[in-house]
């Protein structure tokens, strides 16, 4: 049985969401789900989900790795964090899957210090799952190299490439390189450099794509580096956040748009839910010699358990067999 | 009289867009506005907005540089073109502003070309206006500039502040450098040595901000170098874009929603008209000796009359000369 391990105390929502999210998954799922953090904490939590599904234990971790804290430093001080732990457990084959929805940073950095990276990878990156107006696209790097050279564009290319085909069911992926514009002549020295490598790839490379483009689901593979890809995943995150707040203010403005609001909850909740990084189940880590998925912060337990989900597929699938094949 | 040129051959609505917002601004400023373009094309455009002002005034152009010419190599070739002559008039000191809405890339190019930079500044950089939820925050440079050094940023931080200042109304902007994390030891090296000498510069440096920053309002100017910038610009755009889309279908799931969504369409059109770039008039290109304001290409009349009133805005209040000081 696939066994994975989860951070107990990852994310803001903590241990709340972990706990609930693992026992929906332990229900859901054929894995073997090892919770790992505080073990009295965990276990009181646990009482609440009562009867408690057989295929759930628990993993002590005396420290946990705040949100907030500096990632080598804390890596380096935190050696009974749950984060670390979760990393050693990878590294020792212990379990096939980790996942934490805590700090990003740390866990980048354990999970890339401890297990080795994929023979012919040279850095890891993570991948973005977002939603299109045509199913699902993933950005790869969303931040784990943010001084990326070419040749680790292409590197994410290929493992995107993979990601994508046998997790999101794209057979042949379109792969883009995120640009200022469309010609083969635009952006960087390193960007015009990536694009050679990618022409010469033997990947479906679509050529350089916008910002505009992302949304459009003409693309599967998003390539960019990792300081790019942040800025982009964060920019998105804001400004939904903020169209929702401006939709909400412009509804309370007279009293047909709070009766329209009335109405219309239902199709705006629906509208949240597309936008909701929730039903994508996290961003995996990809290059290192383990399965990885990082949740978001503020995961709740639906979030939770599609990580939880994504991680097991990736096991079944075989995902970093296939990335090493293709390098 | 301040005399502001227009590309009226700009915009994927030129030139009816263009004509009707300089008919609807030359009725509301006292400015002269020439009209640059294809004479003949101007002048039937111009029969239907009977009486034509007589602050008004016709440049004959016979070119046209289109959306997807390559900027370089069209502003070297077609020199009759509305760009580059606008381009000249601005050097030449015929008029006091410049404005298209065209082809942005050639727009930047001409107008560095052949207007010099100011004095102290080595890039120009393109400031883009953008809501937050507590008025607007400039971002630059958003592409002027792809491989911008550290002096770059710290150069464009002096610009956006000067802009901030005189025509946003912020007293002490407070200037951001957009970043992957707050700490100051975020990012590339170039970032970081950016960072030290924003810190250095006496203007109200904030530190590092994230994308998710960008909308919250607690920061005036958004430093980046060209590349973040405009797929920042980019993803913005197409997330307000695929969240209207996204908010449309959801509308018309059911028959509730479709009534809310009848009910509360003046809601939505409010909500757009936020998220609107034709309230904010165009994009200021700043470092150059001339003032430059670049709109959007599927500007509209009110778009266009917008960026014709912060050209003769960013003229009264001599931004260029705060500029020049404060470097």
């Amino acid at each position: 049985m696939i066994k994975i391990a989860l951070d107990a105390m990852g994310s803001d929502n903590a241990p709340a969401a972990e706990i609930e999210g693992a026992v929906l998954a332990a229900r859901e799922f054929d894995y073997d789900i090892l919770l790992v953090g505080k073990s009295d904490i965990i276990k009181k939590e646990l009482e609440k989900h009562r009867p408690i599904p057989e295929n759930i234990s628990i993993h002590h971790a005396e420290e946990v790795i705040g949100m907030q804290e500096q990632p080598v430093i804390s890596v380096r001080r935190k050696k009974q964090s749950s984060i670390v732990i979760l990393a050693n457990l990878a590294k020792e084959k212990k379990v096939d899957a980790i996942v934490s929805a805590g700090n990003t940073g740390a866990m980048v950095c354990a999970a890339t210090l401890k297990c080795r990276l994929l023979p012919g990878i040279e850095r890891a990156g993570i991948g973005l799952v977002m939603p299109t107006l045509k199913g699902a696209a993933l950005m790869i790097d969303g931040g784990a190299n943010i001084d990326a050279k070419p040749k680790h564009l292409l590197q994410y290319a290929i493992m995107g490439s993979a990601y994508s085909e046998y997790i999101l069911n794209n057979r042949s992926p379109r792969v883009g390189l995120l640009n200022v514009g469309e010609e083969e002549s635009k952006g960087t020295g390193s960007l015009k450099e990536a694009y050679i490598l990618l022409e010469n790839s033997g990947l479906n490379f679509i050529g350089n794509i916008e910002g505009r483009d992302l949304f459009v689901g003409d693309c599967d593979v998003i390539v960019c580096d990792g300081l790019v890809g942040n800025v982009a995943l964060k920019v998105i995150e804001s400004t939904a956040h903020v169209m929702m707040e401006m939709l909400k203010r412009a509804l309370k403005s007279s009293f047909m748009a709070r009766l329209s609001g009335l109405l219309g909850r239902k199709a705006l909740y629906s509208l949240k839910s597309k936008m909701d990084y929730a039903e994508y189940g996290g961003a995996p880590l990809l290059g290192i010699d383990a399965t990885c998925i990082i949740g978001h912060g503020s995961s709740n337990a639906k979030a939770i358990k599609n990580a939880i989900r994504v991680a097991g597929e990736e096991v079944a699938k075989s995902v970093n067999q296939h990335i090493v094949e293709k390098v």
